[in-house]
């Protein structure tokens, strides 16, 4: 379920509307007046909740969701308690829904008023002792800001957002839909938070359609994340990096990624949606991993490299695409003598 | 013609004058007291405008050019009505010239006044109904922002930027010298039109000299850009963005760059000055384009590929130097091959 | 000496105090008394500062230095005059003791008041003639700003900071602990000065440390910096931007970088901590290199090339790792006949 602090729910909206609004065919004999109130992932839903089925693999008979969108060839691997709709493209049909669930995104419910001293909070913000805010720092609703946390001159505080204690958020920031802990060093013009890359081509309007990112970033304790770095917000699960992690400046973190502790992520690196990262992990300089890998506890990555696997814990690799280092170097030995031998 | 909304033009300036900033030897007898009130391109150019020839295949007969700098070795390929002016460097020359045409760039025009709200908006800016305008934002002199638009908290918007309807632009985003759509979404950190990186050697001044950038940055309908991307308006033409682009974080889009529609561009992408990319084409994250490139209509390019030559519509290309992926991943086994066949 | 302009020290504390934060031994007689007023490089110290020897190769007898932190291994190393403090981790140790020294950082020492046009500008800053700071710009106490400089809107320069004359600083850029030449340009969404990555892991804590970024930026006159690009401050020495460079958008320069004159460093690239780069270099978009590295005047560095080695001067490289051009478009060659010749 979305978080309230930052998403506002419109509804409930009867399963008939849904089924109007996604042009789907009732499958069954379910009730359409059933009241929907919310969206969920498959495996997190109540029976008042909409989900959808878009894979095979994502199939589960465990889930308690009332009404599922799904295509027909599908349709027999819903939930068994469910209202199956079928449609064409269950992922394009979710995102017209969640429109309609969640008109207001983070985004669009600052409203931070200015203040005497040249920022500009809202009155339901909670402020700890000790907190220093900055001119031309904006902080929206209800927001809550840690004992002795400095904020930034210029910095932008979304409604509802939590920074913990002792924390020191630079220059233009910008944080929405995110809760960060204690101890966070947050250095000039970061962005977190926002609305991740998400969208679904609809043919029927032959234009790529917004996939709501309703998901948020949560960031643990002694975290410092670099000047210009971008983290967006899970699309229904959240954004993740855990305690302890050092992030360079210009790293993009792209949605629902997972660093565990400790990680160190070098200036320009890429890591791509939905990447789970272990612990104690290192990633040099501008590498870039492709979307939903797992990289095991402890394993390194050189500088530049182009992860397109799995990586197995302490394993350290390099190259385009990424292999064991010692293979990366063999190979670039190999290749050097043969164009060094034709000479003669 | 550059925009008058974003550049103030001085002069016109005799040629005589132009003659003496670029220390420029008049060719044939021209008249030396013609008015000369713009710069322009040598194709779109009338007799009242200054222009440059600096390489043999950019000349062309048809140009109306009034006077023109150019080499003496070019100088029986200039526009044949033109005065022409020789010197060692045209576009240095040309340069010179832009400088004293437009001392005041769109950076310099600003001006916003603050408001009650805590916003800084002037007086001459047109809002459409239902403009929300966060705490902190600026809005420049003759901008326009469309119905129901919604400038987040810090977001800078330059003298004479058009906005269109029910967009939406996030915190701190900087606009300058562009004209934006409907419906588009700009994420926070964004930076839009600012100069690009355009400078000349000068070898008399030992030192780079700036070229300005006089075009703008178009955006079409229904454009999504990722956080802290950055893009440069055009040196004379525009750089222009299709309709339906999505633009994901951190990528960087130079002078003069054309997008079709619907193109997919991931994070971390950089695309050189003067590519012409056609439409429904993908760049996977991390991509780089050479300048001058066309990229043709429904073109693929995987993660972190480095494009140094023309795709054709369709192809799939990988690597670096980028190749079609088939023969990238042939010699990916290949090269494999090579270092495990020796253990023996 | 850390600037005073930007770190504002504590002490003098007695080697006694030094000892028991860093749980350290005392080697020798020396006098535990005795006043440390500061911190320093080995080999810039005086008599009253405190340094730290990690690595056999940094030993120097010609270092005045008045505390050592070492190991035990390396005690007889540490300067002949120093009072020698054994610990496990000396650089660890260190960044406890500068904690200590340096409790506030440039980012929290902003201070300023709003003014009735809509910048924030603190009493005690210098201003030459004719500057215009826009609306929403914040100018932190006892910041210089020369002659005719244009603060555009949102900017946030921190205390101290001194900007020469005829610059431009764009929308949104952030300025900490930095000297700024005269006609620099600066783009929008820039962040300079900011603390770098500098940590150590704490294997008592089990976690990472950071290490305080001492140092400053020192830029040239005649240099232009592009949008979103971040260049970090020094860790103890400062990093330096030589005259008339020009850097492009989303660069990123580590600490303790220095750029000779007119280099010329297209968008994307990064540039690790240390690396020493002569005038007239040239790196094109997205090369990385990595850290303590030594180019020499007037190397050229294309495309997306990974730098591992030091470049002689004049040299021009290519490919990951990086090797001479022509090197690199042989082994393309190579391997494409590869894999064309096993067809048959």
């Amino acid at each position: 379920m979305p978080d309230p602090r930052f998403f506002r729910r419109a509804g409930p909206f009867s399963v008939r509307e849904i089924a109007a609004w996604t042009d789907a065919k009732p499958s069954g004999d379910g009730d359409l007046d059933l009241p929907i109130s919310d969206l969920a992932d498959l495996t997190q839903s109540t029976s008042n909740d909409l989900c959808y089925l878009s894979i095979a693999e994502y199939a589960t008979a465990d889930s308690a969701c009332g009404v599922c969108l799904t295509t027909a060839d599908l349709s027999h691997k819903a939930p068994p308690n469910s209202i199956v709709l079928v449609v064409k493209d269950p992922q394009a049909a979710f995102a017209v829904a969640a429109e309609a669930f969640y008109p207001h995104l983070p985004e669009t419910i600052m409203k931070a008023v200015p203040t005497p001293s040249g920022a500009f909070v809202d009155g339901t913000v909670k402020l700890g002792v000790d907190v220093v805010i900055e001119a031309g720092a904006v902080v929206g609703q209800k927001a809550e800001i840690g004992a002795r946390t400095r904020v930034g001159p210029g910095v932008v505080i979304g409604a509802g957002v939590v920074v913990g204690q002792d924390c020191q958020i630079g220059a233009n920031a910008s944080l929405m839909a995110c809760l960060i802990g204690d101890s966070v060093v947050i250095h000039p013009g970061v962005c977190i938070g926002q609305d991740g890359f998400g969208f679904v081509f609809d043919s029927v309007l032959g234009r790529h359609r917004k996939v709501l990112q309703l998901g948020r970033v949560v960031i643990g304790n002694d975290v410092e994340i670099g000047s210009n770095t971008t983290i967006d917000r899970g699309a229904l699960a959240d954004t993740v990096i855990g305690a302890g992690c050092r992030i360079d400046n210009q790293v993009q973190i792209a949605h629902n990624v997972s660093l565990g502790e400790r990680c160190i992520v070098v200036s320009q690196v890429g890591i791509s949606g939905s990447c789970k990262i272990g612990s104690d992990v290192v990633l040099a300089g501008q590498v870039g991993l492709a979307d939903h890998l797992t990289i095991g506890q402890g394993a390194q990555v050189a500088a530049k490299s182009g992860v397109m696997r799995d990586i197995a814990p302490g394993q350290a690799v390099m190259g385009y695409p990424a292999k064991p280092i010692r293979t990366f170097w063999r190979e670039v030995a190999v290749l050097s003598r043969l164009t060094t031998r034709k000479k003669p």
